[in-house]
């Protein structure tokens, strides 16, 4: 079967879902998506989530950005969604991979700062050393000052908005570099009503 | 380090988001955790998910509780969470471990019935079978008629809020008797204004 075999592409991969807790929730997400420069990813939206697949670097650059165009409304908007790399085998959206690493939505987000809390995981597959690659990124967390804690199964990180996605996406580049497939799941949520757990 | 060794109890574990596409959603998520029976279960709640901890007949009990009392209501409810067993390697919560295998919110939820779709993914750590392990579990979801098709990064089930949440509860069941460690991402929405896409 060819969907048991991982794959050798590097390709990137974010499935996601945009939570807006709003009754104009249709409206925001559809807006967020259709301001964001999706030019150099693969991008498939369904009824259940979005899921973009490209290079590393415009896979996390589309997501921050369609995230932060939505989060600037100051609803309370949830961002749940699983990255990935190194499975399946399949080649649909490799074309993209010859992308250069520009990033096309930088320049506009990093006019929008705002806090936001978020709890992510790292799953690093088929490796008895997962324990430690998962261990060792709490560094990177600790350079960019967003590491909060630890809850049962996530990492928390709290900050401005580029600080998180950057250390989420770095978070993710140290472990592909030590396990062929990887998979990081990212809560983040801004705007909460509720009070700060930290 | 105590955090970089599995743990050897099988206490399950689900961290899961519920968002309520609603200027009325911290009414509903509210008043769903309320009138869900939660005392077979370890419990916490903060500003970014929440976190059931216990036997696993009782988290699968208690998560499909709260989700139906929430999507109930007719608003377009989304629940993302993460299933986890195996580790890490804490005993806090352990005390449930004891409680029997009554599940005591299953009558109240078999009276409300509505259609859910889903999509899921499977990762059995650790393992260099993982692939095969998750591959097997595709006929759980042809034998519940659920299975409506493979996407990127997930497996999709449509059907009857019951039926998907067996599924899944079987599918984890059945993953953990084969890897020590295993998690399983799910994301399961209800009354979305979408098109469906199968």
């Amino acid at each position: 079967m060819t969907n048991n075999v991982c794959g050798t592409s590097r390709i990137v991969g974010c499935r996601f879902t945009l939570s807006v807790m709003s009754d104009d929730f249709v409206r925001v997400i559809l807006s967020a998506i259709e301001e964001t420069d999706t030019s150099k990813v693969w991008k498939q939206t369904d009824d259940v989530s979005t899921c973009i697949r490209g290079r590393e670097s415009h896979v996390f650059d589309v997501v921050k950005a369609i995230y932060v165009a939505a989060a600037k409304t100051g609803k309370h908007v949830v961002l749940n969604g699983t990255f990935s790399i190194g499975c399946p085998g399949d080649s649909e959206g490799d074309v993209y991979m010859t992308e250069d690493d520009v990033v096309l939505n930088e320049e506009k987000a990093r006019d929008t700062t705002f806090e936001v809390s978020t709890q992510f995981a790292l799953y690093p597959m088929n490796t008895p050393t997962y324990m430690d690659i998962i261990a060792d990124q709490v560094n990177v967390a600790k350079e960019h000052g967003t590491l909060t804690g630890g809850v049962h199964y996530a990492t928390r990180l709290d900050g401005e908005v580029r600080d998180v996605f950057q250390t989420l996406q770095e978070s993710f580049h140290n472990a592909q570099e030590q396990a062929s497939h990887v998979v990081m799941t990212v809560n983040v949520s801004a705007n909460s009503p509720s009070k700060k757990a930290n």
